[in-house]
């Protein structure tokens, strides 16, 4: 059975606080008849501080659609490394062990996919599938577990790294003007994250069932206006709204395992803002505490799309309550509006248990203990 | 085993013909140094038209990035349908027997991805994954049949839809003026394309093993410019160097089967440009009557990116010279610069071999023989 290791997650280091941005958007925003509001919806998203790839002096300029992407680029180029060494790490693995990288990035565009850079930096072999995904939005952390959940499931011997690198400033965009862009740019956030999904061994969240919802005529509700100066973000305000549409996909998945969704151990949900958390809650019956994890990433770190499932999983891992078969879900959502959604169970503990796992974190390249050795070809074909 | 059905493709309206082609560069570009090489180059493409989907007045001008997204979402809303219901029913399924769409397309991009909208317009269910992939180029084609391969292989019941919308002239750049370019403006053609894979039952490709191949530090060598204007297409003039690098790795993982890639029945290869068919039919040592079919996309349609592996593979099905048993091939080659490889064998005829196949056309949604019947749940997750 498939297993999702811990993640590794990274934030840049420009730092701006909730009063540094409700300052900018007075500044910036003292003739708008929305400011008021946007302020208010600002300061009830929960979002301490935020972290940036760039100092806010030049995130809130807006060099041109290409230059961002060389920003993004080089960004990622800077970071990328970094969680993707971590995460192998924490799976006891090497980059010669993994077969599939999926990374997934709606905040900047390149063709090759930075998988081809990271294939030939930092030691993947050539025969490493690649799978780039750049339109899921928020909901493409959850999409990237449950493919690579897919693949580990076709072939069970094989590894997938899972790579998220969000920029979300580099989608600022100073022309926007409505109280739904002014909010956003009080919400979102930047960070990378990676983590391993073992199709056999390793110690983490066994995935047991995912699946996916699309909430039918919602598309225009969350998307990109794509323009001559990129990717601008509308966000439609019945978009809370879905939240009672998504529980009963939640359920209803949950319910194929016989697992009563109100009633699960941990709970790692995408942290859009402060509503879809209560409002989540509320749907599925749940004690808002279960959630405290995307709360905290979205204190820290705000929105950070496609990382936050990541995040959150990594707070859970850090709080170090998991106990062997607790059952939980990961949900991720976004445009569409879509839901990825997974169910697992916390692993055994592996040396006491089974065996079979690899450490929990390790530093240097290891070979994971409970893996069938390679096949002798460089193809790695699970 | 999962079985890879008879493609349906579409081109558009507005033809433009070689001698035509040739006459607009000599019209546009008289004074460049280049253009003399550049006609030459594009006279060898043995393109002998293309399909724009636009007229060709129209094609040339540029109406910035935000329009010529807008353009494609139009095309693609206006073509996709068509395929998809044809490439159903050539399947023997109907909408609600997808478990999975691959929608590629490396020429606009847009979120939610186009899939969003063909679910809730075509009566796929709500809990269709979906798998948008931007940033794999021409090498998409083959990827998104690899990915469907492995989803089915991990769902033996589930069926995916492959789906491929290039409209190459929307990335057009009148400002590009290097011979690279002036080739491309005279290569790249638009089309649409899609597929079913279908995890049990059902005619056509039985799909046996798939991989990927990056040519090592070659990333620049296929690639896009991300500019204020859009994707600027590069091209360096290594990249037919890098045939040589792809004929051993498709003979490596044919020889994993113990196929002979010199010796298969049928070979469904990206037709880049003619160059890279001389050449790897040369390093296969193949007979370069076996790449017909990727020939006769390139003459007829130019390099319609993604879409050329199901297109000329659904002239392979035209042809009607599969013979069950027969072993081949098919590659898409893309930025990375990635090769994109499965290997299947031509399936027995429906109805005088197994019984249990659908039939190869059809115009009705069907239920599929050979299957099992579809789970209770409206989740349909395999």
């Amino acid at each position: 059975m498939a297993t999702l290791c811990r993640p590794a997650v990274s934030v840049p280091e420009h730092v701006i606080t909730l009063e540094q941005t409700l300052e900018v958007a007075r500044d910036l925003h003292a003739a708008n008849p929305a400011l008021p509001l946007a302020l208010r919806l600002i300061r009830n998203t929960g979002v301490r501080k935020r972290h940036l790839v760039q100092p806010i002096e030049e995130a809130l300029r807006h060099p041109g659609f290409g230059e961002r992407n060389r920003l993004h680029s080089a960004g990622a180029r800077a970071m990328v490394p970094g969680v993707v060494r971590r995460a192998l790490a924490n799976a006891g693995l090497g980059p010669a062990d993994i077969d599939l990288i999926v990374y997934v990035s709606c905040t900047g565009f390149s063709m090759p996919s930075p998988t081809a850079w990271l294939i030939n930096t930092m030691g993947f072999a050539p025969g490493t599938r690649q799978l780039p995904i750049a339109q899921l939005g928020c909901a493409a952390g959850g999409a990237a577990i449950n493919r690579a959940h897919d693949f580990c499931t076709a072939y069970p011997e094989a590894n997938a790294l899972v790579v998220s690198c969000e920029f979300c400033s580099l989608c600022y965009q100073p022309t926007d003007l409505g109280v739904g862009s002014l909010l956003s740019n009080g919400l979102f956030g930047d960070a990378v994250a990676a983590a391993v999904v073992r199709g056999s061994g390793g110690t983490g969240i066994r995935l047991v069932r995912n699946g996916s919802w699309l909430v039918p005529g919602t598309e225009s509700w969350i998307s990109y206006a794509v323009e001559d100066t990129g990717f601008h973000f509308v966000l439609d305000r019945r978009v809370p709204r879905t939240t009672g549409a998504l529980a009963p996909a939640l359920a209803e998945l949950s319910g194929e395992l016989r697992w009563d969704v109100s009633d699960l151990d941990f709970y790692v949900v995408h942290a859009g803002g402060p509503r879809i958390l209560d409002d989540l809650s509320l749907h599925l019956g749940v004690d808002g505490h279960l959630f405290r994890h995307s709360r905290a990433t979205l204190a820290d770190y705000g929105n950070i799309a496609s990382a936050v499932v990541l995040d959150a999983l990594g707070r859970l891992f850090d709080e170090g309550s998991g106990t062997p078969g607790d059952r939980g879900l990961i949900a991720g959502f976004g445009p569409g509006i879509t839901a990825e959604m997974t169910f697992g169970t916390w692993s055994e503990e592996p040396v006491a248990h089974t065996g079979t796992g690899a450490p929990r974190t390790g530093t240097t390249r290891t070979g994971a203990a409970g893996r069938t050795a390679p096949p002798p070809s460089q193809w790695r074909n699970p």
